[in-house]
């Protein structure tokens, strides 16, 4: 699919066809999403493919689905996607790589990060990989990690490594959009600034 | 330009011809970022377009350029870029979005914010402003903001708003790759795992 038509495509979608998708389809998504940049070339991120049906069910309660309340969306959107995507970022990745000779400040130190990339650069992953879903014809949702501890205890996650985000992933059904859209996009010239932040200001 | 084209061509680049850029290419380079997601659709992401010579000098120089020492990769390519593009968030858009009734806990108080969705989308804006970059036929590069407070104070940013990185943008000329491309890219099991992290693990 055309770049634009994909990025005019992408939206969060909240409720997904029962039909499963091919593991082919999964694996050239995937395979797509390594391409993001990290900082140092870190690689820091890692994704968990699941598609068993009890550990999905188990991600949706984490994710805040129960039994008399499917969500205000009507739906158990994250249990129902035949596949869920956990987006995972190693902090520790980061420190390890800029503790090598040539990221070494030159006293010897690390660096202060005073921007966390590890959570920059699992944003890019996550980007590109929900790109790649529109581009193969799904769709993909977003739930945020909120509790690290039972994500890792449910899927062997390391401690160093970080639980972000659940996507789940499918053929799109009919949802509801979510709320938070009716806030409508910023101005343009909020979010692009001319020069100076404050061009145009008295 | 195909979406596949675009990731496969996509790479960070450090030196950049000198023929300028026109406004209205930049413009919808900017017009495709905004489609990035954010958290709540809070919208935090903002960017300012430079292309003042003397500002791009400014900020070349606070990316670590001297007069005598033009970098490791032979160049001065954050000031001889046409256009920088940097990259902003404000954590503040996010605190006022999440004290608004929707999104209140039951409490109500804000959320913990355990993933600080402020960096984690301005990665989704600069990936997606990155991809943008290349379906235009140009290429862009980053360079972190260290210290933020003389970056406010050369482009009038407020307090609460934070510049993250620098994205020097033009057409491409050849340059010397970054060393940190001699890691290799990890290999895709280790990148997606399967149902767990420790699958296939003993």
């Amino acid at each position: 699919m055309e770049f634009e038509d994909v990025v005019r495509r992408r939206r969060i979608v909240r409720h997904f066809k029962p039909d499963p998708v091919e593991p082919d389809v999964i694996e050239h998504i995937m395979r797509i999403t390594q391409r993001a940049p990290s900082a140092g070339y870190s690689q820091g991120q890692s994704f968990i493919v699941v598609t068993n049906p009890q550990t999905r069910r188990a991600i949706g309660r984490l994710c805040g689905e129960t039994d008399d309340d499917p969500s205000p969306f009507r739906h158990h959107w994250v249990s129902e996607a035949p596949v869920q995507v956990v987006a995972c970022v190693s902090e520790a990745a980061y420190h390890r790589r800029y503790q090598e000779p040539d990221k070494l400040r030159p006293d010897g130190t690390e660096i202060d990060w005073p921007v966390p990339y590890w959570w920059f650069d699992i944003g890019c992953s996550c980007m590109l990989f929900m790109l790649a879903v529109v581009n193969a014809g799904l769709a993909a949702g977003y739930a945020g990690v909120v509790d690290f501890g039972p994500f890792r205890e449910l899927l062997g996650i390391p401690e160093d490594v970080t639980p972000v985000g659940v996507m789940p992933v499918g053929y799109p059904d009919k949802d509801i959009p979510s709320p938070s859209l009716a806030r409508g996009r910023k101005g343009y010239e909020q979010f692009v600034r001319r020069e100076r932040w404050d061009a145009g200001e008295s």
